[in-house]
């Protein structure tokens, strides 16, 4: 009757769990594998200042092999046609993702791909990955599907260049090097390139890699992304601009939204003797003023040593932390936004809508992390009518696609009264939401959408709606337009019929020119378009 | 510009992201931290065959500091009024969760609730709690959040009863010990209390904690479970049936869905040394004899030494057992469904419905999981109108409340062309879908939402449209006899008229006996009720 119990470790727990990490099937598997080691590439080369050069190849494990498979399989199928869409499209596949990041240094490169919860990604910054598993978890798909290893060649400009053939030991949750090379760099060359097989389904796959890759683009214009599919077509997304947001800062953290946990470990790595000092070293924007203020406000003596804090001072000065309102607004200037301008040019270039309204809303924080949202909002042209609005969400640079739904953004849009805005689910109406931060809050390693955090959430709101109302005000000012316009229109039309007529009507032979009053007329259809 | 590599523990990873695992603001927090404690304790009570009773009380931490702070807070607030709606009613609150169930051995409660990871839960069995995780969470973030520990207090039913007080050393993943104490346990009890503190906002977490009680108290009638609130109002939910179901047991993988690391875990721990028996000691319905056939079909000698084989013979092992088609399909007997009776009864105490159809599909597996589906579809009655169906999710016989619209039975139902049944979204439709499975495929962690895996998919697909077809059929019913009856009413309402007249007429004075004929009315009227 008793239970046993067992400890296991975090790659076993994401190899049993592997749904919460975005590989679900083998379509799934395929788009989560070329998107995790994008977004790894693109960090490597933004964090170090490279203009990014990505290459993607997809292609069949073993050619022939596969096709002849494929075919006795289809064959095999055919009775249960349900059963073949489902299942049967999955093949093995090889994929090889290259960049010209900063490349991973000889000694990490083990555990950096072979190892879950091991990597570069767990500072107070704003990057594309967060949970420092994305890469770790494509090759252990690879691995538990086909049995085969992977291979990391990644040279961090130094004399060498290193190649790994690795597998991961799931149950210890560590790297195993099976081979190992080195080459001398003379070429100088700087980058990480990653190979490996994997079990995957890209017939079905393919059009949420291709939406992937084009809205990548679409935030990313200073890269160069090429994509070589199975069946050897290319997509390539040019770089439009040579100009590169600065690299983004590591940040400390903003005591608005700091818990205990985070101050112990203050504490036990402090060098600071006293708890101005301590303030001011460890926290984002406190300096010696705000320090004494709010120290005063805690009443915990400024000259304290902070390791000798009592368990109940700790709890008192976390929460005094979240009600102080004396403390500056977090700095923005570690997040690096979109802008405005870039924002509005790429929508301008994909969707050409007649109107549009863009919105960055002044930096703000949600457990410590400092954010900024963008909204946006586009009407007609090529947005597509879907009598619903169509929702771009991006998240740190990053597009996300899959389950909408549960996405705070669309929660948001759902909850708002657009009566208000004048605005009717009919109308071909596209919005996008860009969230930047040092720390996204999703729902799911495989960050598919973004959990409902209040602070997070009101600033969307906020974007959203002040992006809705210059949008009330096109569409209002246009219905007028309109108006005037049909009225106009109409009088254009019998003007010349009224001038016959009273000609007539006067036994007078020449008519009146009202060519001057049409031109009027003309005027106020040419102002109104 | 070298970026700095580090390692973290499975417990800093899910206190970084807290969200994935269902702890994303403090309403979220209070409703997972009872959810998963409660979950643990009805799998503690159903895996030993004890009727469980669950004890629930949330009460504030210190009730006088609260009042007053809380009231200085709303003032301080007053200002900000949305600032007031989002943030300020969060409180301490004390949480007790006692239950009746099999008890923690002494020497592995520590662990159990002190470390991320560690459980009894990773087995192959139908039970509520699958990452072994949401315990270790709620009380981890209750830790981060109040900085006290937590008592723990368990008996397996042997001499003596332990009292742990524990808290997590988050960044080892490791439980400290804080205190211990042993009592005689002469009573011969068993069962487990965890009682810790943790910041929360009750009031606005209450209707889904009341919603979640209701749900799982429908889909689990032999359970007394007590709840009683910060305001000390006690919610009671009584066992309507003192017969349980059979605990769940625990089963090998079945063959189809089986990857390459689960058969290099079993061929590093298997005692077999021919491949006959290696198929038959670790797979699920497999015998002498479809062991044979299958091994002929992949081509590996039967005597083969399992722990001979080469890596591409096991990757083709792997491949055959997902083609090959004469295995059994697995036995559902490991599973506890509610069965069609329990579910009918559940939706017609709660719904009061016009019409159900309930069906249970046949057992079928996803990734060597065997799985069933549990299908209802209720209409009229008590079901709400609200212009869209209403469904209701249950996953090894717990609610999902959280994140329906990226459910894959929502998403289903939102492919399904539901006129082809005669329904349109504005009649009162109830939707329930409840799979039991060894291995629920949630997407979150915080067991929010389901997966879409291909196979589930397919069954959920199926239950709903089998049930969707009788509700077809009775509408179709309920159309004719309402036309009929509309007819027959209006014959019952003339046909006295139609008699006086005739008579009139005929130039008689006794009417002819129609009493006949309106009975014959009433009649049909009656069968069509």
């Amino acid at each position: 009757m008793s239970e046993t119990f067992e400890e296991i470790s975090a790659a076993d727990f994401f190899y049993r769990n592997r749904d919460i990490a975005g590989f679900t099937n083998p379509a799934r598997a395929i788009f989560s594998s070329i998107r995790e080691l994008v977004e790894n590439s693109l960090d490597a080369a933004d964090l170090s200042g490279f203009l990014p050069d990505i290459y993607v190849r997809l292609s069949y494990e073993d050619e022939e092999k596969f096709e002849s498979e494929l075919a006795a399989e289809k064959k095999a199928a055919a009775k249960d046609e349900e059963e073949e869409a489902e299942t049967f499209e999955t093949g093995i596949y090889k994929l090889r993702v290259e960049d010209n990041g900063s490349g991973v240094p000889a000694r990490h490169i083990p555990s950096a791909f072979g190892q879950v919860l091991f990597g570069s990604k767990y500072k107070l910054r704003q990057t594309r990955g967060t949970f420092g598993l994305g890469g770790t978890m494509s090759l252990l798909y690879g691995q538990i599907t086909t049995h085969k290893p992977a291979y990391v060649i990644s040279s961090t400009c130094k004399s060498m260049i290193y190649t790994y053939k690795i597998t991961t030991d799931i149950q210890r949750n560590r790297p195993i090097i099976l081979d190992r090379k080195m080459l001398l760099n003379k070429e100088g060359w700087h980058g990480t390139i990653v190979e490996f097989s994997l079990e995957g389904d890209y017939s079905k796959a393919m059009p949420r890699i291709l939406e992937y890759l084009k809205q990548t683009a679409l935030v990313t214009p200073y890269a160069n992304l090429t994509f070589v599919d199975p069946k050897g077509r290319m997509y390539r997304f040019n770089r439009a601009t040579t100009q590169m947001p600065p690299p983004s800062k590591e940040t400390k953290p903003h005591p608005y939204g700091v818990d205990v946990e985070t101050i112990q470990r203050l504490i036990r790595m402090t060098q600071t003797r006293n708890m101005v000092d301590f303030m001011r070293t460890h926290f984002h924007r406190v300096g010696e003023v705000t320090a004494h203020k709010f120290l005063e406000s805690t009443g915990i003596s400024q000259t304290r040593n902070p390791r000798k804090l009592k368990s109940e001072e700790i709890v008192r000065l976390v929460h005094m932390m979240k009600r102080f309102n004396g403390f500056l607004a977090p700095d923005a200037s570690c997040l690096s936004p979109l802008g405005e301008e870039l924002l509005k040019t790429g929508i301008l270039k994909e969707l050409k809508p007649e109107f549009i309204a863009v919105r960055q809303r002044p930096p703000s924080t949600y457990s410590g992390h400092p954010f900024i949202v963008e909204a946006a909002i586009a009407y007609g042209g090529e947005v597509p009518k879907r009598n619903d609005f169509v929702l771009y969400r991006f998240a740190n640079r990053i597009p996300l696609l899959y389950d909408e739904a549960s996405d705070v953004s669309w929660r948001i849009i759902k909850s708002m009264n657009w009566r208000r805005y004048k605005v009717t689910p009919d109308l071909p109406i596209a919005i996008l939401v860009h969230l930047c931060s040092t720390k996204i809050p999703y729902k799911t390693v495989g960050k598919e959408f973004i959990a409902d955090r209040p602070e997070v959430k009101r600033e969307i709101l906020n974007g959203i709606r002040e992006a809705a109302r210059e949008l009330q005000h096109f569409l209002t000012k246009q219905e007028h337009v309109e108006r005037d316009r049909k009225r106009l229109s109409v009088f254009s039309k019998y003007l010349p019929k009224i001038a016959q007529f009273s000609t007539d009507l006067a036994g007078k032979k020449k008519q009146p020119d009202i060519s001057k009053l049409l031109d009027t007329v003309r005027k106020y259809e040419e102002e109104a378009d």
